[in-house]
């Protein structure tokens, strides 16, 4: 194992922790990020089991236990990100810096506001635990070619986004006007509300038109989401495509310079030069 | 700012007024394009929120009040609109131009239909206020890659829609032999929004087949819709991919008049001259 | 008009005749397919139409006797058709002489199937009416590209269906015994129906898991029904794109040889020739 | 036919009817396995069918003996393939001996839990039965490219499939927190199965949104769940576009070398040279 000369003792377990703390490339790094992994996963699965009520009545107490367990090793891990980074102060500030705070911050903030009268105030607290989840974007680097791809069309998104929210409103107001409240199109808003459930195929049935009319514009308004649903995807299937042929183009042999080789290519198959591993 | 050599000193004015009220390229005329899209969004939320019973007990008359003051500043601009025109009856009649008199019209018209009597034309009226929403039309300038791959791709499409059409009239027809009116089945008007609420996987469930032999079609009809939802997204994919290789193709370097250039490139590839930004 | 010699006078009438019918270079001959496919959609729009119950008691009568005048229109045309047809006998065999048969058939065969209780026997016969709008497909010449492209990729989605329907069985047999009768899933074929209903993203409500391990395998069965959603999709577009970059390939101009011209284009974008119209 | 020289008489025996069993390039083959394939068809129609409580009141014995019949000769199958391949083990412990062993030990099984009490487990070994389906796989060595394509795009499918875990899981404990028990969200779990519900736009019904805002995330989720549909779509259409431009290089003239000929070509376009049959 790598090892830096120091003066200093502690600025050397310092160095040693950040990289096994924020780097992957120590065995004892790897271990830390899987062991927190499991973590994540085993303490959001308890939070959403404990919402079952059969469950709570059973097993509330050893789950009690177990999160109490959780939010003390996830503090633990917090304070150590912090005396160890760099900058402690960016660590704080930055997207997982706050994540990893308010993965911890409902379990202690539950102390203070303690009584059964507070039920919503807890269920909200208790709901951003979990949070924790999102620690788990830090293992996801994998998606650059799919979120190049979507920032790439996300103006066109936006523009047909904008235009099925002008469809959605114009056609809101008009199935209000030829249903009524009578069919339980109560006012716009409702009726916004199941334009989307059925321009988007969901249809839950909740709402449904009573009339001949309605149910006329209701059967246009599907074909409508039917073709509009094409839209996004066109978009994003030609950037993927060009994604996907540009960072074959990268794929170039250190040894006589031909590109264009598959992503799982490992010689070239011109001069049958070793390829370097794309990560 | 540009100042034009004028005679006539209202003419001048109206240029002015015409360059910050028409176009985009001065500080004013951009003030003015946002302070009008604002506008339309407020008083489109206050017709929507209006509907809502609640609300509309509680705040109906500051609504009220409101909805008049935009209807005053829309029939300003509209007026102004036809003043500093080059062209005033070629606006009045251009798709812009009616849609500006029809934002309007219906709070005037209300005017003449008071009294509860008429509930149905006054809420067909207000209905007519939120075509103000399409006044944003006008700041959708960006779509047209999309445009023209659906016009494109719309002789394809019509065919497409046309198979539908004939696919949905024999189902209709079946099921409506099979199932008869006792499983909801009342007409075959009412079983083709039935094939088109299952065709385009909605599914609301208000309607839904009884017997074994109209579950087999039902389930033949749902596969049905399931490949043929493939066919729009395809020809549409296609002539998306085509347009932004064309686009791409435009941007062509001016020094070395190489051409294929990223939509996000800044600098020609090849001989590093600055590219022109794209529109 | 072009007139051919002919010793035998009638003979010529039946050549003039099948221009008119069965042609659509002459002035005639597309007025005679206009007015024929006007005659096809209002004659089905009348079947739709009757079933109506509010509309059939009260215009049952006249329906009755329009629907006699359209059978008299399509027996002549089925006539004229058999009589000026080079080869009588094949075009009676042929798909739409069998169509064209079809859609006169029910009338005539009702007409020997009277008395109430034989409603079942009619509603059956009337059905076979809408076979009419088949004739329609005579006029879709303009689906080349689409069918070619269907075609071509028949085996992928043969193969796409049979893995399909693997999946669907077996999902079916694991929820018929998850959740039992008791929840609706009276018999493995039920279970099928709703595995289809699922698994097409239609989801009409009739028949949900209760159970909790139900529900969970439903959430898994619609998870991969929206990611095998993708594979038609997928195999369609990339046949599609390949069709529609053949046929641009066969646009090629006549004077300098170059192709790959746009569709809409009109002239060649190298020599200035003009260019052949596409059909 | 082809025969083979041979000292041992039962090994050529042997050697005979693995060529009809295991191979498809004799006659016999081909006949061995199209009757095996209708035999599997007919066995699980069976099973299907005998679920329903009217067939199986009136016909249930008849379907008993057949059940036992088929058994019997997937029984005589696998003691067959047992005992006519070249290794025995191997063939026992591969994919195709599972599946050949699981689809008749059910009715073997059956026989050693007699007695009505216990229903759910026969219930259970009836399920098993239906694996024979599995066994069709064997016919299914077309799907290449749809599998290559579907590999070579897993890992970017995984990472979608994790991102919209994560969604899925933020999203159902908001709704588990603004919606509540009372309104059917009675659990995190029953949140996530609601949530895929929405986001895939299956949308049963049976639990919706009954607030205000509830119904407003709601309608957020499907719009969420809209556009994201296009993203696997958009992977697999780029991989399978690839994939049959890919096959498509291979089809090489083996006269003048030129490739890129049609999968459907049977002469080179260049030389006119005969073209191999591509499997």
């Amino acid at each position: 194992m790598y090892q830096e000369k120091s003066s200093d003792n502690g600025s050397s377990i310092r160095h040693q922790l950040r990289r096994i703390i924020f780097g992957t490339d120590t065995k004892l790094g790897r271990y830390f990020d899987i062991t927190l992994m499991v973590c994540i996963i085993l303490s959001v699965a308890l939070v959403f089991l404990d919402t079952v009520a059969s469950i709570h009545e059973q097993y509330g107490e050893i789950i009690g236990i177990l999160e109490w367990g959780f939010t003390i090793i996830f503090t633990l891990e917090y304070l150590l990100r912090l005396y160890c980074s760099a900058h402690p102060v960016r660590y704080a500030r930055s997207f997982y810096g706050v994540v990893d705070l308010l993965s911890v911050m409902p379990s202690y903030l539950a102390l203070f506001f303690p009584g059964a009268s507070f039920t919503l105030v807890i269920r909200i607290l208790r709901l951003f635990r979990i949070f924790r989840v999102l620690k788990l974007l830090r293992y996801l680097s994998e998606g650059n070619v799919l979120l190049r791809a979507m920032l790439q069309s996300g103006r066109k998104v936006f523009i047909f986004f904008f235009s099925v929210s002008l469809i959605v409103m114009v056609l809101s107001a008009i199935m209000y006007v030829v249903e009524g409240p009578e069919n339980g199109f109560t006012s716009i808003p409702k009726s916004i509300y199941w334009t989307i459930v059925t321009i988007t195929t969901v249809g839950y049935g909740d709402i449904t038109p009573g009339t001949n009319l309605g149910q006329a514009i209701a059967a246009l308004t599907m074909l409508l989401g039917y073709s509009i649903i094409a839209i996004p995807t066109g978009i994003l299937t030609a950037e993927i495509s060009q994604e996907i042929s540009r960072s074959k183009d990268l794929r170039r042999c250190s040894n006589c310079l031909k590109n264009g080789h598959e992503n799982d290519a490992l010689f070239c198959d011109h001069c049958g030069g070793e390829l370097e591993r794309e990560l």
